[in-house]
């Protein structure tokens, strides 16, 4: 045992330091990208802005009108995208109140309502608070993450859209201004995320112990709540999210690219705004929300298990706050690495773009594995105990480092293979675009085998992390190497924000009738986002999985199941339904983009057919029902498999008990995470295998396209189908099995009291 | 307790003679089909043939020149199957010896090669025969399963090249003389193999006591080598055969249907036999020999469960041939059912196909009811006990009547709800073929909704199937359950082999030049077969999961582990690596039979380039080359993923142990079942909507088409995708979770004693 290095004091001043550092290095950056103005300047006034100097002078157009097309244009992404998410608020608000006061029910049920303190679960000579207790906090904490989940991705959306226009305007003055302002906007959001994510979680730990006092084990049972309540609103965002930009997107597509042979992005696309809306509330709100959701809940998952290890029985105030510890160091080391790319180098040409986003998370992972040395040093004893289902297990801090420093390393290696399969500098993509040349079904079959092979390694280095983090410190150690994977998530949040960012900027470049040299600037920005969209997704995927396992263990711990054995028939029922809901969920998600682009496109084709003028520019389609048919249709298909994923762990468990409830959940996660992986790489792969073809960079390539040959026609069926399959399933597929998890945690003594209705009456 | 009805002796001769019927009647079958003559009559001798008049003359086509046609092609489809299984067979044959001696090694090193006795694993009191008998019995019996599923193959192909062109010359006296003749030839198949396996079993069993005597558990020990060695010659069989069919088909597709616009079956296109031998190889033989490998599987394990409980220890003869009776009764009532088809009723129009074939299902299933309730009311003690994971558990007899059934039940379920999903008399596929008209990448994204959506029900059917039976009757009611899905083996072998039969009917009447209206009779037959063909994958599949569960029960039982705790690090870097295995082995299947197609397009291509005359007519194609092609291509690329399924347990035992490899059966089996199921029924989907479309039959259908319009060529794509996944990948997946199980449950013993090296060492 023993002390800490670190004392409660000095716990108690770092976190918040460390949260407002974040929170003031996203306020520099947003300010220095606001310095790109988008009012067109007058004459004199331009000398004081310093970079406000054209480098490279635009050929043959206005600047003023460019500018202010771009403001326009900005003006009406912003627009559809705040009211959707405006509008998908009001709805998920409704949940969220009904959702609150069912666990307030559910829970204050479990000692039927009464005021009295109960003996502790784990230290039966000990009193704790009342159930009613821990159902009013976890109410409390389940308002506080679902708020700030929907602030987090309200604010990532609206700094994307602010930073768009400004990153095409700043394309003007070259490659490397553009990527900064893209790369700064990211950071804003990253570092906003983080940061807030952590504050908030700090600052309802010390409210909540005002209360709790010394019953560390109900104070930190009842944050759980936080970790739900941040998951079902990232739900709701990525299915909503997904649906709504792939939608728009396939509709445009399927009519302005294979039917009317026009450009992406062209402003007479009438669905062309729907779709640059799609990217702001799909990519930028849903994955915000989602990533949130996963480090509340790996937070959660660690900090509940610490409660009734040595940790939480002696009150140790800084070795409890262990994980939040990490994500502080994390946000100052995000901090260091962003400086990197954005002060210490400048980007000159279009091949250093993807170098410098794949240094920097090589530049975080580094330096984090020397944060999370100096933090488990300091701010853990050098030995102590973790409760390991019944049983005390004894760990030293080096082997918490290990655990730690494994998430981080295999979050790195899953990022590699995932790059590797979806970049068209290596040879799978390469395979599948010359697959084209036989059609567009072989281009299928071999972009599925693709997504297939692509889980191997990614499963591999997911299995050494749990094999590793668990002997080394049981369901602990897997909650810290889900935390350390997520540790430089203000990194990879400002690389994933960028995608989306420069996607839109080319688009805007686009509809602002911009020069071929500029849009081959944003494109070049576009297709490094791809590649960093795809790690992104490989992060998100690989620590969901950690995640959930880490809940599923404090779970089971919770509702106080000894073993989950597959052999016996409850649980293997629930082992075989769960690898099923996958399935189903994905079903319910294709169907319903699907069905929403197939709307989209009558909407499009009628326009092309109904208003005169459309084609040669002369008249304005009506981009706002497109905008509507988009919302419209997400909202009302997000509700189905956003039911499932909600209403499973709930049925299971009042019906059928915990035992086949730890089945579901174990079975969910292992089938889960393939169907995640191989979506998001299979779209990822063909939409890259056409940009391949497209591009035409080598001879391979040319001997394939150009635009509009039959090879390329074949990738870009492929492009479309991977559209709901690596941007709404797949990612969506996380938060399943996050989601279903906590929500078992959160529950878990309800359905320990009062679940397995079907098995005591027969 | 208490003795059964049922004598001994009335069991030694019940079980042989309904094998030898079984014989017997497939002989009278084949008799039967022979009548219809392949050689040209001459005038005056067509007098004696009773069946030999055409009903409906042939207009304008010499009938002696389509005879000899019809002759010749089907002696080219013949000789191209006998070539492929020949070469297939040597093979498999190095492979075979190979592991016999793997086989012996291993097994016989758990006691050191000693020949002296041991004491029993399960009573310690008594002695049983050593380690090197069962090794040695184990390796005889493995080689007795995998030549019986080799010549079941073989004989399977050998009847169905037989029959094809039999059932095209019948075609041209109407459909239901058509329908007989190729139902027929399924039906000589479907009890030849329910036959063999059932005789060559009980052979085996009787000889093998002549050395074991007493000691029940050694001999039903190495009995479980069958099971082996049935199921890895289905494993090369389904997936060289798989590869096979579908390079051929796709490569002739590509070219023929897609790029030179000539229709299915035309014999300018070079692939044309290729295309044919391999539904031969393919559906037939890999199928055939997949489906014996289950009976073998399940009565394996089910045989082995029952020789440690009351049955074995009690010496109980006729309760421990409880499996063979029902194979044995199913066998009569499988004889019954198909004189409905053949004999009670006959079918004068096409629409009385298609539930001519469901009704086989339901009278065979109704009848089957009876049957297992006659079994378990004479051939079982009124109540006796089951080795339960080291418990004896109290088991009834009407109790393990209700397992048998409620699989055989759960059986008709899957096959119905597969018919739901793949028919296209109904909406799933129907809107798939609606979605055709916003193009392929629609039609993609529904098809594939589609199969995730057509898991939900079949997983609920499995689930309380394994719930019901594993409550009733631990892992010996789940194994009967598999018996009793598999019980009306022969009707569904009958079934299924009439698909394939009348596909290469239809294939020999385009060649061989006959009208219109006999290739719209046999489409009739083949678009039947495509549904049943669907049902039967689904009863494969079905089956496959509860066999293989049966199986891993065996297996953990030998193994002698208590529990599979999910919550332990050693189990669940199984299960998820587990869970990514039919992945790893898809991604492979898949890619292979995209790489054999493209060699095979080019092929095409080359001949149609380079022949003159070959699109007139004047020239014919060099068909032996395409055969050539597919031959080499399968040989090659099974040996792969051949190589992940066989060594993967091997490998996982000697490393990890049987802890790991315990996780690693429960991730397969419940990853892979998702997998196949939506794969086989995405596939059948496609290619149903496609002939919704060619057929026109409903106003909404003709609005699709007609053939070469825009939606037609968008459902022509999906079918080609499909074509790998429900024929290569799909239906090899079964195989995958069952092979695995049983071989880990060969080598258990092996495993426990010298697996697990990676963490003796660490």
């Amino acid at each position: 045992m023993g002390a800490t290095i670190l004392t409660s004091l000095a716990t108690e001043i770092l976190i918040p330091v460390a949260a407002v550092v974040g929170i003031a290095f996203a306020l520099v950056q947003w300010l220095l990208v606001s310095r790109v103005k988008l009012t067109p300047e007058k004459p004199g006034s331009s000398k004081d802005g310093v970079s406000d100097y054209l480098i490279e002078e635009e050929e043959g157009l206005n600047e003023h009108n460019v500018v202010v097309k771009c403001a326009e244009i900005q003006n009406a992404i912003s627009e559809g995208a705040t009211s959707f998410l405006v509008t998908e608020y009001q709805y998920v608000g409704i949940f969220m109140v009904a959702f609150a006061v069912l666990i307030f029910l559910f829970l204050g049920s479990v000692e039927g309502f009464s005021t009295k303190a109960q003996p502790c679960t784990y230290s039966k000579d000990k009193y704790c608070k009342p159930a009613l207790a821990n159902a009013g906090f976890s109410t409390v904490s389940f308002l506080l993450g679902a708020i700030t989940s929907l602030v987090s991705g309200f604010l990532g959306m609206k700094i994307a859209t602010y930073a768009n226009a400004r990153t095409t305007l700043e394309a003007r003055k070259g490659v490397g201004k553009a990527f900064i302002t893209a790369f700064r906007s990211g950071a804003v959001m990253g570092f906003l995320l983080a940061a807030n994510g952590l504050l908030v979680l700090y600052i309802a730990i010390n409210l909540f112990k005002l209360y709790y006092g010394d019953d560390w084990e109900g104070l930190f049972e009842s944050i759980t709540g936080y970790g739900l309540g941040g998951s079902s609103m990232a739900l709701f965002g990525r299915v909503g999210g997904g649906i709504y930009t792939k939608a728009a997107d396939v509709g445009a597509d399927l009519v302005g690219k294979v039917e009317r042979n026009i450009p992406e992005d062209d402003p007479r696309n009438p669905a062309v705004i729907a779709d640059n809306v799609g990217d702001n509330v799909g990519d930028i709100a849903g994955m915000g929300s989602d990533l949130f959701g996963s480090y509340a809940e790996s937070s959660c998952a660690a900090l509940v298990v610490a409660s009734i290890s040595s940790f939480g029985v002696n009150h140790d105030f800084t070795a409890m706050c262990y994980p939040l510890l990490i994500s502080s160091i994390g946000i100052i080391v995000c901090l260091i690495t962003t400086l990197f790319a954005t002060d210490f180098f400048e980007i000159k040409a279009v091949k250093e773009i993807e170098p410098a986003l794949k240094n920097q998370l090589i530049i975080s992972t580094a330096l984090m594995t020397v944060g999370i040395a100096i933090i488990s040093w300091i701010a853990l004893p050098s030995s102590f105990t973790i409760f390991n289902f019944g049983k005390q297990k004894a760990v030293k801090n080096w082997e918490l480092f290990f655990c730690v420093a494994i998430g981080l390393w295999a979050g790195l290696v899953i990022g590699f293979v995932t790059e590797y399969y979806t970049s068209n500098a290596y040879s799978p993509v390469q395979d599948v675009a010359d697959s084209c040349r036989t059609g567009a079904a072989t281009n299928v079959i071999f972009g599925l085998a693709l997504g297939y092979k692509s889980v191997i390694i990614p499963i591999f280095a997911i299995a050494i992390s749990i094999f590793v983090s668990f002997s080394l410190a049981a369901m602990y150690g897997i909650a810290v190497a889900a935390l350390g994977m997520l540790s430089t998530i203000a990194t990879g949040l400002a690389i994933d924000a960028y995608g989306p960012i420069s996607d839109n900027a080319g688009g805007i470049a686009e509809m602002a009738g911009m020069s071929h040299r500029i849009r081959e600037r944003t494109d070049a920005l576009d297709a490094a986002g791809n590649t960093t969209a795809a790690i992104g997704k490989g992060f998100a995927i690989g620590s969901a999985a950690l995640v959930s396992l880490a809940l599923f263990g404090a779970f089971v711990s919770r509702a106080a199941i000894s073993t989950v054995d597959v052999l016996t028939p409850k649980v293997f029922i629930g082992l075989i339904v769960g690898a099923m809901l996958p399935y189903w969920f994905s079903a319910m998600t294709m169907k319903s983009v699907g069905s929403a682009a197939l709307k989209m496109v009558e909407e499009v084709r009628r326009q092309f057919n109904t208003i005169p003028g459309i084609m040669d520019g002369s008249a304005k389609p009506d981009y706002a029902t497109c905008v509507k048919i988009s919302t419209d249709a997400s909202i009302k298909e997000m509700i189905p498999p956003g039911a499932l994923v909600m209403l499973t762990p709930l049925i299971v468990g009042i019906f059928f008990g915990v035992e086949t409830l730890s089945g579901v959940l174990a079975g969910s996660l292992v089938s889960g995470v393939q169907i995640a992986i191989s979506a998001s790489n299979t779209g990822g792969a063909w939409d890259n295998a056409k940009k391949y073809i497209e591009a035409g960079a080598s001879d391979h390539a040319r001997s394939l396209g150009p635009k509009g040959s039959d090879p390329h026609k074949a990738a870009v069926i492929g492009d479309t189908i991977g559209d709901p399959l690596k941007d709404t399933s797949g990612p969506s597929l996380n938060i399943l099995i996050k989601l279903m998890a906590v929500e078992s945690l959160v529950f878990a003594p309800f359905f320990a009291t009062h679940g397995g209705l079907l098995f005591k009456i027969f």
